[in-house]
């Protein structure tokens, strides 16, 4: 409403892609994270938009993330292609490996990467749309920092541990979901704790493993996952396949190793890619057809596709920017000025 | 407790299989059908046990299942193999399709099993605890009929849509979980339902779509899916998967060529197998290690793995056998000697 200022997306990236260049990241880093901060402000996702830049560039000052990764592939042909992210952030580890995986699950049907040794701060679905614009299907997991107590525990062992999904649509945007495996972020219980405001029932247990609505005893002690033990099992999964399995941290390893929850952890991830023309060859029913007839159904007794918000945000950006108040402004000009000694 | 009679294993399965030759199943379908349904018996599982006998019955008698199917193997090399049911149960499918989806595994990292033209009645565990047998992680999930309600949603269109995964342990039976994406199974607001019981808050809808504790009035409207627009999300996501990616039913085209929830569904399945050892191949971390490290902590803050309670009935089968009441040996001799003209 009050004094916001209009930017274009292209102008935002161009921002945002500067104060990573100042900050002493390498063009390549700079570009990938860029564009993934400036889609998840684009389309109104604040809490993965340039409030993450900070952060980032505090993992920098701490010395937690290279600023001249260069992230390197290894295809051997198989279904699996790795790319080692150099200890960089991941969004420039996953452009490098996007072409290769795309072609491959063309290829098999289907194909893994693997993204080793990455720092993260950023969504899946932004990735996994990605796949879903190239006609595949694709489903994406990582673990995080241990924060997340498993069901029947009492202490954080477990990450948030993000599945997302999407399925590629011939004639409207790609039906993505994104949702983390723990009943809640942290950072909306930080918001409820500043704001002196009790948690709803299952957010979290306290500092001894009792389950409480005190937002602070919960910043203490530790967040649940999403759904009881059914939750608890997915994070797991995630633990196990996007951790354990490709050679990478689990979320309490990464823990271990950063020493915080306010940095952005270092681990892996896993992102699958599946070609609907390849698994479906042969058969009488047309993928499409019977997708579109689901989502249908589901509008049609008034249920909403998850990411409707998120598309109507980004139309909007695109048709007339977007929206920045005054204290952002101001902060990204710091940032572009005065690089990470803008961090005080 | 009162009269009691212990079986073995191989026993029970004898019978089992007995009865599904006497109903008219050729030998491929009665012994992978037998295999399952006293697998679940053994481990306790008695909604997948001896339970589902009748159900099967019933479903061949409605013409609804192919008792002398033979289901073909489609292998091109790929990432994904295919094996056509033939609209016989699915049990006998996945045993052709099992041995060629590990080798592929095997030499791909990953691979795919695609079950088309099925009639679904078991358990997903058990597809996936063998792959783990094998060395492998495993990931199966498959639609069901229209009984859920999407999040938001007021009348049935998504299946309780189980996930399945494994994971391969060194030293212990395999780390296994079989989940629905529902918040209860129909069988549990049935027995509810007789029982004159309420539901728990977050089960069911009635026919108008708005929420109820009544379990009648939950039978006649819908299920709804566990943790919310997260369970609705991941169900949809088995629906396109496991139904339209693979050229199969979804849950609501199964239901229409059903025409009833009280036989079983004809639909596709989805398995997916991943090689840790292919997956890690030249990391400097152990997926094994990784893995214990993470359950060890798990049970150390007093968390149970899934299936605990499964293998420790299967650990007492094996030891003792298993114990049946006298209904439950009437039925089975019955089933035995009078074929379908058991059912009535």
């Amino acid at each position: 409403m009050d004094d916001k200022t209009m930017v274009t997306v292209a102008e935002l990236g161009r921002m945002v892609e500067s104060i990573f260049m100042r900050a002493g990241f390498n063009a390549q880093q700079a570009v990938a994270i860029a564009r993934i901060i400036t889609a998840a402000e684009r389309d109104g996702a604040k809490s993965h938009g340039i409030y993450r830049i900070e952060g980032c560039l505090r993992t920098l000052a701490a010395g937690k993330v290279l600023a001249h990764a260069r992230p390197e592939l290894i295809d051997e042909g198989s279904g699996v292609i790795r790319v080692l992210a150099d200890g960089g952030f991941s969004p420039a580890a996953l452009d490098l490996g996007l072409p290769v995986l795309t072609a491959r699950a063309e290829k098999l049907g289907l194909a893994a990467l693997v993204i080793n040794d990455c720092v993260h701060y950023s969504a899946l679905w932004p990735e996994v749309e990605a796949l879903a614009e190239r006609g595949l299907a694709g489903l994406a997991m990582c673990p995080s920092y241990a924060a997340v107590a498993p069901a029947g525990g009492v202490r954080p062992l477990l990450g948030t541990n993000p599945i997302a999904f999407a399925w590629p649509r011939a004639a409207a945007a790609p039906y993505v979901f994104d949702l983390a495996t723990s009943a809640a972020a942290r950072g909306e219980i930080e918001l409820l704790a500043r704001a002196g405001k009790p948690l709803p029932q299952g957010w979290a247990l306290d500092a001894e493993g009792t389950p409480t609505t005190d937002a602070d005893a919960g910043l203490a002690g530790a967040l649940l996952p999403f759904g009881g033990h059914k939750g608890s099992a997915l994070a797991t999964m995630v633990e196990l396949l996007a951790g354990a399995m490709i050679g990478d941290l689990t979320s309490q390893s990464a823990l271990d190793e950063l020493g915080s929850l306010d940095l952005a952890p270092r681990h892996g991830e896993l992102i699958l890619a599946f070609s609907p023309a390849r698994f479906a060859a042969g058969r009488p029913a047309d993928p499409q057809v019977q997708a579109e007839a689901l989502f249908d159904a589901m509008l049609g007794q008034g249920a909403r596709l998850p990411g409707q918000r998120r598309l109507a945000a980004r139309a909007r950006a695109e048709a007339e920017g977007i929206a920045l108040d005054a204290a952002e402004l101001a902060l990204l000009d710091r940032l572009q000025r005065e690089g990470l000694a803008a961090l005080g």
